[in-house]
């Protein structure tokens, strides 16, 4: 099974296609426009995306794409991350001046270069790219921080493991598939919708759900393109194809511009 | 009035603060952090912080600082923001084989792009740091993308004015203060809370502001720190120091584990 995922091999994406879909095929892309391209096209069976970090919280531009493109969530998985100190074998951990890695996971290890104050956390454009250039250029007093997964694809050395100072470091993936298809056990739904700009819009929409008892995992709004200081919410709440969830979809239809269903999967664990 | 902000001199912040509080000394800061504790430690009298882009979305670094910081937002302003092409002098369009700025306004340019497809977009750290390192490198095949407050602060040159696709791009500020202080003619409160882990229970937060027929105008999501998969709600509605607003407040605080009165402040015309 070929499966698009945006950013290089080594990734968080990448690890998390190989732990949760085994023996698939990882097709690496630089943008995301370009994973959800190669779902449409039919160029790979499915695309792993992440679409929610614990702690940085959710990933914008995916929300987006899920509800421009045509494609369907089939699975959700959450992979713990770790943050591991990677650098080219025989480095050493009392070489290092500086270490390399995305922003975000600057910010998550921050103990370990207060630690450390003489080695600088410098920004670099990926947590695994960081570990692709530390080896390419053969650096002897760079390191990067990265998953285990980039250590072992570009053939770096781990220093040291969980570097992130807090444990409650999840990030949530959707598989993503072209073809609506709605796996047994389905027993959560995506969607996203929009509101005619009305006194209480949002209160009624979330009253189709808190009326059918329908429990709500999670919120999100994003400007609607075009129209400034208006709203699409994405709702996640835990039914599948049930007669409430069906019923709660009607309503909102009564009194939404749009809806658009992004998912009914299994709820990951 | 000292005013910090985040980024170089030059940034759509700058152009802000300059646009609406006349006469000010900004004080530019490399990040977020370091603007809030300027604003805390007193070393400025204010900051003018982005939390809201109409196309791109929230600022979620802001809105996690304003929960954890004791500052209070004092008024609100909306800056169109327009995208300028800008190179050193004398250099022309016909010679442009590059251009750098950060990569949300590369993204807001495309038909630049699709326009002048021998140009490469490239990706810089920051929109007004792009120009200063055109005109410090005195790059000839080379421009930028920033703010025409941008091409004044390093002596270029603008070759092309509002490069965005989409004239609907505006960008909300907040400027905060440390002391909780509410102008007169205040008529929007922004509140940040969060809710026990019950079924409704956003759906009971929101009822404490429709049962008062008060508007929202914007709902915001935002992980709460160590507890994964629950969430900050951050809600702007349009009352200010009124009945209805305290009566709201009041309720809210009952289905709440925490409430936060971020800022009682005039809306933004």
């Amino acid at each position: 099974m070929k499966i698009a995922i945006q950013g290089e091999a080594g990734s968080f994406s990448d690890e998390a296609a190989r732990t949760f879909i085994h023996g698939c095929r990882v097709v690496p892309c630089s943008v995301s426009a370009e994973v959800f391209d190669a779902v449409q096209a039919g160029r790979v069976q499915a695309a792993m995306i992440p679409i929610e970090n614990s702690l940085a919280g959710s990933v914008a531009e995916h929300y987006d794409l899920l509800l421009a493109r045509d494609v369907f969530i089939i699975r959700e998985f959450r992979l713990r991350i770790r943050h591991n100190l990677i650098a080219a074998p025989g480095v050493r951990l009392a070489a290092l001046q500086k270490v390399l890695s995305h922003p975000v996971a600057l910010d998550q290890c921050r103990d370990f270069f207060r630690k450390h104050s003489k080695i600088a956390a410098v920004p670099f454009y990926d947590t695994a790219g960081s570990v692709k250039h530390v080896m390419s250029q053969n650096l002897r007093d760079t390191a990067a921080i990265a998953s285990k997964q980039a250590a072992k694809e570009y053939g770096a050395k781990i220093l040291q493991t969980s570097l992130e100072d807090d444990k409650n470091n999840f990030t949530r993936f959707f598989l993503i598939q072209r073809r609506k298809r709605v796996l047994p056990k389905a027993n959560k739904t995506s969607v996203a919708f929009s509101l005619r700009n009305s006194p209480g819009a949002l209160f009624k929409a979330l009253s189709v759900f808190a009326l059918r008892d329908l429990n709500l995992s999670k919120i999100e709004s994003r400007p609607r393109r075009g129209r400034p200081w208006e709203y699409v919410f994405y709702v996640d709440f835990l039914c599948g194809e049930d007669e409430p969830a069906r019923l709660a979809l009607r309503h909102l239809a009564e009194i939404s511009e749009f809806v658009k269903v992004l998912g009914i999967y299994p709820a990951a664990s």
